[in-house]
């Protein structure tokens, strides 16, 4: 066996830093991966390798450099048949709590081998491209894979696995097997909803594309998830293995093309300057925090896609092509007319907290970033009739009030189970080391504003039920999702930018109403919201 | 006849001032009015009153208060035959030149009298407002009675007579004997195709309207028209009489509302406050350098609505809808993606002339005259299919060249013919008094700016060509409209306001090309167009 010969080979090399490191468990961690226990638990790196590269002929992973939280995660549901997997039971059934914890350590310390495979050629290349950056958000609901994997693939926390560099042999296995139910250990029952979605020739091509993307340790997640046992629980233990059942799509719903307007083709803009500042339209709108031509603008963790699902194709997530024939409009919130720049302009300034960032006002008439992304909204509604505020999937669809009402102390425990998952239980959300938003900040320091669209209960209510859990839109009651929305806007967030030094007439003058806590509850630091506002 | 008693009742007042006067002619023109002359021409006022106010009900029109030259071509076209009538054909056969001068000075001067008459009701109230104000472009072609006859229809110069307060028996009278063909004086034949587009039900209706509204003296016509005598018969001799022959409609032209899209109609816009930024569009539009939120940002003579006839409703001259669906777009001008608001503060730089207006800059994005503009433009494209940037009837469907090319020297001859009626031998147009523009200025300090569209010749031709002369579209020739714009692009105007100093320079950086004269010709003074431009 000479792959076990030349494991050893390299078992002095690897011993040294180990020991060199002087962690708790590393060593320990060491000597189960290349030694195995005395009770029995083969070495791992019979099946995984010394350097933790898998063994892609039989379908074996890679787990040098997974995130060791991932890993314990895996390691125990393989113990409690959770994962089910006949190999994998017995040796984590063999470990002790502490031994798992040592073993993955010790692999997500590894640096991830460089990947072998050929990238897979058109038409699969083009297939796996869009899914991965895209999805298929109109046409099935289906989130991209980087949306939650991070762009690159290279995953995000526990419960996020790098894929990058992984063997295709085992991506397809194990797409394979949510789909057909025999893998259902995955949070919320994401990945289940996902492979349903993917077909046979989609599977095959995104497990080719990312078995040739360059493999990195994950991205720390920074304020991540750190949802309670007994939330993860409650969040996979409705319905694990089993297809969410999103009913009928709703009115206003955009779970398939029908009925809605369907904007051009990603591939479809042209070539040319137009095109280009289209193309860079869509990236700022995307990554508006972190692209070069408008973070300056932007004074916190959000990015216009957060809330326009599908960079603002997406029925029913305020999506750009019925808002761009819909302006310029007299608006309540200002009193006047604004024009589309304008309206654009009040994100900014609402949602993306513009007095906060390093130009401290939204981007100009003029500007690059505006010019861009009003050159992408244009682009996006090519054909629909200018004037009609009325077309399907426009903005939120709003929520029916229902008898219960909303109530904050509801939707934390929900949140937990079904939302600090990728937002965090601080509701901070996770950032890339690039400083692009993976999951957008719910509130605090980095999230939208006192004033912001989304501050209002209502509107939040309408967003979640119809977007969220991503890829899992409808499948909340309307009762969860108006007690989410008040959850999440009973805490702080950064201050209206219309507030004048006083909490008490910024909320008579501003605030107000049912769906609003500005400078009316109690925040869990028992200031009223607004008074002690977030800020960095 | 207690007219006639009444009549010489005030004989003694009106001698008084008259004497008084010294005017040459001032009591010559009075003793005619008033008593005849020896060779028998009966006093004018035994049929037009004392006052000139003339008798509704015989349908001998109000006099006073008319433009003298207006009445001198009257009485010499009644002497000739041009204008029958075997009433007033005598008295002008008996009269000197120096006669006609003086009895036309004497009403000239006096006071026009109160309209007596009652306004008319509903629905002929609301047709001939429309008329009046609007006309029927889209419909017909039919120009607005106010935009020759000045708004409140008063009249401009000598070419343009009063109508506000006239009997309505004689407006009456003379649409029909235009119509008819028994009435053919008019320059260019303008009141003959306009009279064979109203129905009877508008021409009592547009009557009755200008019966009941005050009179006034004409406007000065300040720089006014003063074609040759040969201008003016060549202008006329063409087809005295005859309806004009515009042909089957070309491509791209505006006669009928058939294949073109359809702005909403003027009294569909909305009640509150969007309604009201739409009409206050409307009206900045109509008269940008004279509006109140918008002459700050003019430096010149112009409006908006001067190359966009209708108000931008008009198909082939450059109608907002068709803009509208077609921005944001790349301009090679400046070589960059320019938003519609770009698009338009590019029309006040370069047509408007706004680094000489007070404000020395286009209106911002976000000031009230844009926003107006913008909701304006908006709402007539209400319909239009976003993205298309090939609407039948967009901008100044183009001329194609012909075989002769274009010269000034035959330009200024037709120029003479055609155009001096209206925008004066020295191109400057004509100004009321409260400041609007009536006719726009052509060349001058007060007309558009080098750089700007219409100076370039292919553009200036296709607009000559499907719009001019008013309400005669479509009637020149190509070679006639080529030529005209030639003439008219051959004289100084405002400098480029790209211009650095440097006339070769901006000449090469950015002028050339066959239709563009600037740099590249002397004009009238023997300076390069730009060498010496036009300034106030």
């Amino acid at each position: 066996m000479p792959r076990i010969v030349h494991a050893y080979a390299l078992v002095a090399s690897l011993l040294v830093p180990v020991a060199a490191m002087g962690d708790s468990g590393s060593e320990l961690g060491a000597r189960i991966a290349l030694q195995g226990t005395s009770n029995g638990v083969a070495p791992c790196m019979a099946c995984h390798g010394v350097d933790g590269g898998g063994m892609a002929a039989a379908g074996y992973p890679r787990i040098a450099g997974l995130d060791a939280g991932y890993m314990v995660k895996q390691l125990g549901d393989f113990r409690s048949g959770k994962r089910n997997n006949p190999t994998m039971m017995p040796m984590a059934k063999g470990l002790t709590e502490e031994e798992m914890a040592a073993v993955s350590a010790h692999y997500a310390a590894l640096p991830v081998p460089a990947a072998a495979a050929e990238p897979p050629v058109d038409p699969a290349a083009k297939i796996a491209s869009d899914l991965v950056r895209w999805g298929d958000w109109t046409g099935r609901g289906l989130p991209a894979c980087g949306q939650c994997h991070a762009p690159g693939g290279n995953g995000v926390g526990s419960s996020f696995p790098g894929i990058a560099g992984q063997h295709a042999s085992y991506i397809k296995a194990q797409l394979r097997a949510w789909k057909a139910g025999t893998r259902a250990n995955d949070p919320l029952g994401l990945m289940k909803s996902v492979a349903d979605r993917l077909t046979e020739a989609e599977v095959d091509a995104v497990a080719a594309y990312y078995a040739a993307q360059p493999g990195a340790a994950p991205a720390a997640a920074g304020k991540a998830p750190a949802a309670t046992e007994e939330a993860r629980a409650s969040a996979t233990e409705v319905r694990p293995g089993v297809v969410p059942d999103h009913g009928a799509p709703p009115a206003g719903r955009a779970t398939g093309p029908e009925g809605y307007f369907q904007p051009p083709a990603r591939d479809a803009v042209p070539d040319g300057v137009f095109g280009d500042v289209i193309r860079e339209g869509e990236a700022i709108f995307a990554d508006t925090n972190a692209h070069p031509v408008s973070s300056e603008y932007v004074g916190n963790g959000q990015a216009c896609g957060n809330c326009h699902l599908d960079a603002g194709r997406l029925a029913a997530s305020a999506p750009l092509w019925a808002a761009w024939v819909a302006y310029p409009a007299y608006r309540t919130k200002n009193k006047k007319v604004n024009t589309y720049i304008e309206r654009v302009q009040g994100c900014f300034e609402y949602s993306m907290n513009a007095p906060a960032s390093a130009a401290g006002r939204p981007p100009a008439a003029d500007s690059t970033a505006m010019v861009s992304l009003v050159a992408y909204s244009y682009w996006l509604a090519k054909g629909a009739p200018t004037g009609d505020d009325t077309m399907p999937g426009r903005g939120f669809p709003r929520l029916p009030e229902t008898d219960q009402g909303f109530d904050p102390e509801r939707g934390g425990a929900l949140y937990a189970a079904k939302c600090a998952l990728c937002h965090g239980e601080d509701g901070a959300g996770v950032a890339l080391p690039d400083g692009r938003t993976l999951f957008p900040p719910l509130w605090g320091a980095e999230s939208f504003n006192w004033g912001a669209g989304m501050h209002r209960i209502d509107t939040a209510a309408a967003f979640i039920k119809h977007n969220m859990p991503l890829g899992l839109a409808e499948s909340l009651s309307d009762q969860e999702s108006w007690d989410l929305a008040a959850f999440i806007n009973s805490h702080e967030r950064p201050q209206d930018p219309r507030y004048q030094g006083d909490l008490a007439a910024t909320t008579k003058e501003l605030h107000g109403g049912k769906f609003d806590y500005y400078g009316r509850r109690e925040g869990p630091d028992g200031a009223l919201l607004g008074e002690r506002p977030a800020s960095k």
